[in-house]
């Protein structure tokens, strides 16, 4: 079930029918959810002609691909980078903070979530989303943390790739498979288990 | 599309057909993945009737779901606890170096990825996951963590469920998302890195 992505042309054709259908994705995904979705829903939502999704889109998938980048694209914060105040613990857990109100808002997560089954199934659009979308924010990511390795508040020899996963992975994998509520002490606590590690800590000095 | 699981009694019906069933469900999610596996080709190939299938799981990922169950039940370690000489660091690099050959098994890894996607569309199937067969394990991981925490070795204070998702998550999001190679090397640098934490290592005593 590879996805076999529409020229991006055609979605050219008509951005008013376009944006339509996208946002439609969106409301229906938040409301209904992944298994509930469907290319007819999203068309009638649209007030668009289903073959006219199928005609731009493969399915449910891409089309929640596109409505997501339209979202992300809109964000005006989008192009920042992540607040640097020097602090790395504290700048950590605004990001964390941050991304918790936005999985705790169906109409950001259920799409999310959607995506994600699409991702798993579909090789093709996991590699499109990792281009696209996944891979400015994971640089945004890897800048803060290197520039906090520059400052001597990461280890030298870290990796940062594996420190990204151990700081962001948690909520991630809590949010994906309803595993516990998502908090802003959760978000604290991963922040500093993930900065101090799990052994003892040696006695402040001073 | 919750699952309605059948009843407990409808399996027991005929052992060999069922063992023909399951069996027949590993083999084809190693062999064509997810996407293409259907109830129609587990029949064939396990020589049984569509109905018969049909009859006693609601959905691939129910059967999936038993085939996995029925590994885990013919696995002797199953009942056995992660290993504990005493040395934290060392005992769990080889139990996710242990991980990280089974996750480069189709045989086990495809249908464990078939399983997952169905566990993301349908929540019953997930309790029924979360229950049966993830919680024994993640309770071995936790009295492994709660041993060591008892002999000084993670910090008083440490949230173990946190830790278990510390060390163990981030083997499973690059082996779901496919992020990279999953090389004894990488279950090293993640032990070493949940337990150290990222933050620059105060000068070992000498």
């Amino acid at each position: 079930m590879a996805t076999q992505r529409r020229s991006p042309d055609a979605t050219r054709r008509n951005p008013a029918v376009r944006r339509a259908i996208l946002t439609a994705a969106l409301e229906l995904a938040a409301e209904v959810g992944y298994a509930q979705l469907s290319i007819e829903g999203i068309a009638a939502r649209a007030g668009a002609g289903k073959q006219t999704v199928y005609r731009w889109w493969p399915s449910k998938g891409a089309v929640l691909f596109d409505a997501l980048l339209m979202l992300s694209e809109g964000d005006a914060d989008q192009a920042a980078e992540l607040p640097d105040t020097g602090d790395l613990e504290a700048d950590l857990k605004t990001v964390l903070r941050a991304t918790v109100e936005e999985l705790n808002d169906p109409r950001i997560s259920e799409p999310m979530r959607a995506l994600a089954v699409e991702m798993l199934i579909d090789p093709a659009l996991a590699a499109d989303y990792t281009e696209r979308l996944d891979r400015p924010v994971k640089d945004l990511k890897r800048r803060r943390l290197r520039a906090a390795q520059a400052a001597g508040q990461l280890a030298t020899d870290a990796d940062i790739d594996l420190a990204v996963e151990l700081i962001w992975g948690p909520l991630r994998n809590r949010w994906l498979y309803r595993e516990g509520p998502l908090t802003a002490e959760f978000a604290d606590a991963v922040v500093e288990a993930a900065l101090n590690g799990l052994r003892p800590q040696p006695p402040a000095a001073g």
